[in-house]
């Protein structure tokens, strides 16, 4: 599995950064690749000054070596396992002490590979879209795989909404969860809903959502859990379909949801005109992304205090932006109706 | 002393928004006074759009209540409290269980007092300064003051550096530390050096420091604590005048150092001539300062998810900003020469 995500992982890599550049049709991507002493490197692709993308990353990485207490803590394994996190209804047993157990001989290394993209269009008309798929396998000391799971999500951030573009977006995505299973949609959307969210502005969200999963569990990684343990809620394991093969079929269909998710919007949005008044919320807009990514986002923090690569963590951060004292949009206007909608998530499908 | 902190807080609040205003010459500061309903409030003060000041907040606030998990660990009491913090030797007993206890009957309220700046000047060729003097009282359950301590700094971060401007600032606070204690403008120096680093960027620091000082006690602070308890490394206790009284003197200097190093720099800096490519090397470095601010900075993380008001605690994120990839400045140009000095700090009295 470990070989067919990251092959996986550049060859959609590859697929996102082609879609990018045609839709563009002026910049092309720049690409750093670079190495961990730890073990592991990545290849950073980043657009800048696009026609379309004022500013883009579309990334991979590839990262082994030692669990170290910042990694374990990360991945959620051992005595600081959060309880009854945000999504612990699909973490069950393993890293909670719930009937999961370390390898007696404790746990050895790890294994993390996966595609992070964040693309900023210059026009305030076409949404930012975020997407991060990932797969993860811990080791006991003699080197067997002792655990292993999938993560993952795609999120959409309009500046002017366009509510069939958000239809859209959700549409695509409910898809791609039904090819997987039946009622995870409803799942993951709600988890998308609860993780971008801007506590510290009265619980705005960064945008209109999408899905978002965390460690998913195949049925058969070693130790063998039940299917109740597996696959929480949506199914209490009934009809799951958690093979390794199937949560990589799931990453693989989610990552050709974001092309037919996406680029049919940026297509359709990126010649309206706009006013230097709705470039200016844009700027705004982007300010609340900032303060997402640098005080909430768990895998930016840690990967900043974890001595991980911050030019390709930063990536995500929008060109430019704005930050003023107390900026509200008008009453009734456009901005201030987009506004509403991310201080209370709507059904989209 | 807690009416007498309070009286200052806005007195010199006062003074230093007269200041500025007159330095600006166009724009006048905005205010916004709120109440918090767990107890006290605040005055906002913000300017925006000025002549010098693009944006700048001068704010006090003076809050009062009951102990919560979430203030207790940022006051750094009981169990929780940091091992050798980056201020540990000034922080002794109480909060680190080293001969320090809790009041029999456990703690009950807490007073927190203080001003906080930072104004962000148009012109890259004038520097930024933020500033922070505070008072704390924690009482036991009968409403005795059972703690007390004083806290502050000030530091200057330039867009491009003038030697004699940093000198100037340090000499400046140099003799305001000097009427408070012979040697401890090094001690609060170098706190401040440790303190605003951009740890992710390869331990960069905010600016050309000043001084940071915190949990200073007073000698008469019940419970009564040896000297050595109170200030540590600095004179082993030896000498040292801190009795609630000449701390305020302290605080009280510093206010007024602060007009003085300052203000001055901004005088001989406002009107030099510049050119895009030095404001984009601003818009650059301003990215650091949001960074740092929202990444790093204890303050603003516990205010922003402790329920602390939004808008009073994010004026010191700069107005406009831009977040390039990978972004260096030319090899032997001002801007590399500046980027040096922050990845090593010097001495500049």
């Amino acid at each position: 599995m470990k070989d067919e995500f990251s092959a996986w992982v550049r060859d959609i890599q590859d697929t996102i950064c082609r879609e990018v550049e045609r839709t563009d049709g002026q910049e092309k991507f720049l690409e750093d690749k670079w190495s961990r002493p730890e073990g592991g490197g990545g290849i950073t692709r980043v657009i800048q000054n696009g026609a379309v993308f004022e500013k883009g990353g579309v990334n991979t990485s590839e990262v082994h070596g030692e669990i170290t207490p910042a990694i374990s803590a990360q991945l959620k394994l051992g005595p600081q396992a959060p309880k009854g996190g945000f999504n612990s209804h699909l973490t069950p047993t393993l890293s909670k002490g719930e009937g999961g157990k370390a390898p007696s001989g404790g746990l050895g290394a790890f294994f993390a590979c996966g595609i992070s993209l964040v693309l900023h269009p210059r026009s305030p008309m076409v949404p930012t879209v975020h997407a991060n798929y990932r797969y993860f396998e811990v080791y006991d000391k003699a080197g067997n795989v002792f655990d292993s799971w999938f993560g993952g999500g795609a999120d959409l951030t309009p500046y002017y909404l366009f509510e069939e573009d958000a239809v859209h977006f959700h549409k695509v995505h409910k898809a791609s969860c039904d090819t997987f299973q039946a009622g995870s949609y409803q799942v993951f959307k709600k988890q998308c809903d609860d993780y971008f969210v801007n506590t510290h502005r009265n619980n705005e969200r960064r945008g209109v959502g999408g899905i978002f999963y965390d460690h998913m569990r195949p049925i058969t990684s070693p130790p063998a859990l039940s299917p109740d343990q597996t696959f929480g809620t949506v199914s209490k394991g009934e009809g799951a379909n958690t093979t390794s093969q199937s949560l990589f079929a799931f990453a693989k269909s989610n990552g050709n949801a974001l092309i037919d998710a996406y680029f049919p919007i940026v297509e359709k949005r990126k010649n309206l005109p706009f006013s230097e008044a709705q470039k200016h919320w844009q700027l705004i807009r982007r300010g609340r992304y900032v303060e997402f990514n640098l005080i909430h986002d768990r895998g930016t923090i840690f990967g900043l205090k974890s001595n991980g690569r911050t030019e390709s963590i930063l990536m995500s951060l929008p060109p430019e932006v704005r930050f003023e004292y107390d900026y509200r949009p008008e009453p009734n206007s456009e901005e201030e109706k987009l506004q509403q909608i991310l201080l209370s998530p709507k059904d989209w499908v």
